[in-house]
């Protein structure tokens, strides 16, 4: 568990506004700390920031033209079932390492991308992107653009800070989505209670939290499904320094009962 | 969404600490406020309470002995292979409606409780309870639990507050724990973006956030496990006003495809 004092303790959050509609080849390193200071709450060692997937597969170059996407067979014959688009259940099947379930009934895929989430449509999402034909991918490697953006806050503003990607995602067995994270870098994702003690001097077994999904989580909270607001300042939470990026939090396939 | 503002936003996070160790017939609402104000942090119109069940369990007399308990044949077989407790399997049983999953090698059981929660071991707990063979049982009806909450803060201190009840439960597909909403209380659990319109003025289709597990995520980044912070305060959240408790964060059986 961490270090820093566990009582009494608060953590703020809010979003940083006024990041201009990003491009391919931006800066968000710089584009987001200017923003920061250009709303009166600069950045200050300690915060932690969440940064929507939609902004940094932006500047990542990963939109897509669905009319330059050829649908093999069998991606039409599933969408012909479901009155989905071929080409985008095409687009799905290529950003899969395979197929956790697909029901034809209702146009359903839930899939493990390359990176090894396990989400519906590969993560592959059509809203808040220019153009009728327009889908954005996840980022290639989100470890990396986390990482590239700490970066780029070190140069611009001289402060090392985390920084998680997330992304919205469904869940098995609850309505609603929720905020992940799906990139991670310079913080522990999980903090580990195993080995300590409760309040009785009972040790504890089992529990890991996986922090990094909370803080994602706790981000969405100003953020308002992005609207306007695609990154959170996580200020005062005490996280572990680390750098093992999103792998921990990714369940391995003979471990996972519902795949 | 919510109506109110959704740029230059804040919201925060702390935990209350000093309520004392619960005892069955507590009044939560009361220690809750009177902690708040002794730590110097009153409650305040607007706030919303995240209290693990863990303490709602102990005031509603829910720890159960295991030497009370008589383990049927399946659950002494079960135990027998995995080197478990057949008494803790027994309890694991007659607390879930259904079985998801059961691995006889590691011991594992993925159930579906009374109330509809999909977790390992019906929510059982045998942390931060006194006494070897006792362990801790979710609360029977834990909107109820969260409605009383919130009654005796409105008779103790005169506010309305939404109170969510929490547990920390795994995931399917990724490791970790994280903290989720198992009883509501005075807000919507979910917040509803579709038919709202993205930047680029497309409707959007299938986003619905279930914030009240993103509220119980955040909650727990000042609790760090319940060590002696069983409750938090969101303080700045614009919720929406509604009581249905927690029944909409639930998949129905018929839209799930993971169990």
């Amino acid at each position: 568990m961490p270090d820093n004092e566990t009582q009494g303790h608060s953590v703020t959050i809010f979003g940083i506004t006024g990041i201009p509609e990003v491009q391919p080849g931006d800066q968000l390193g710089l584009l987001i700390a200017s923003a920061a200071s250009g709303q009166g709450s600069p950045l200050i060692q300690g915060d932690i920031l969440v940064v929507t997937q939609k902004i940094i597969s932006k500047a990542e170059g990963r939109l897509v033209n669905l009319s330059l996407i050829s649908p093999s067979d069998f991606a039409i014959e599933f969408a012909r079932h479901t009155g989905r688009d071929p080409r985008l259940v095409e687009l799905v099947l290529r950003e899969s390492k395979s197929i956790v379930r697909m029901d034809p009934d209702r146009g359903v895929i839930i899939s493990e991308t390359h990176h090894g989430f396990v989400c519906a449509n590969a993560g592959i999402d059509q809203s808040n992107v220019p153009g009728e034909d327009v889908v954005c991918l996840l980022p290639e490697d989100s470890d990396a653009s986390a990482r590239r953006i700490s970066d780029e806050i070190q140069e611009s503003v001289g402060l090392s800070l985390p920084v998680i990607v997330s992304d919205t995602f469904g869940r098995a067995w609850r309505e609603g989505h929720v905020n992940f994270a799906i990139g991670v870098s310079g913080m522990d994702p999980m903090t580990d209670y195993r080995g300590t003690r409760d309040a009785q001097g009972r040790e504890m077994h089992v529990t890991t939290i996986a922090v990094a999904d909370e803080l994602a989580a706790a981000a969405e909270l100003v953020q308002f499904k992005a609207i306007g607001v695609p990154v959170s300042v996580v200020r005062g939470y005490p996280f572990m320094t680390a750098d093992p990026g999103y792998t921990p939090l990714i369940r391995e396939r003979d471990r996972d009962m519902f795949r």
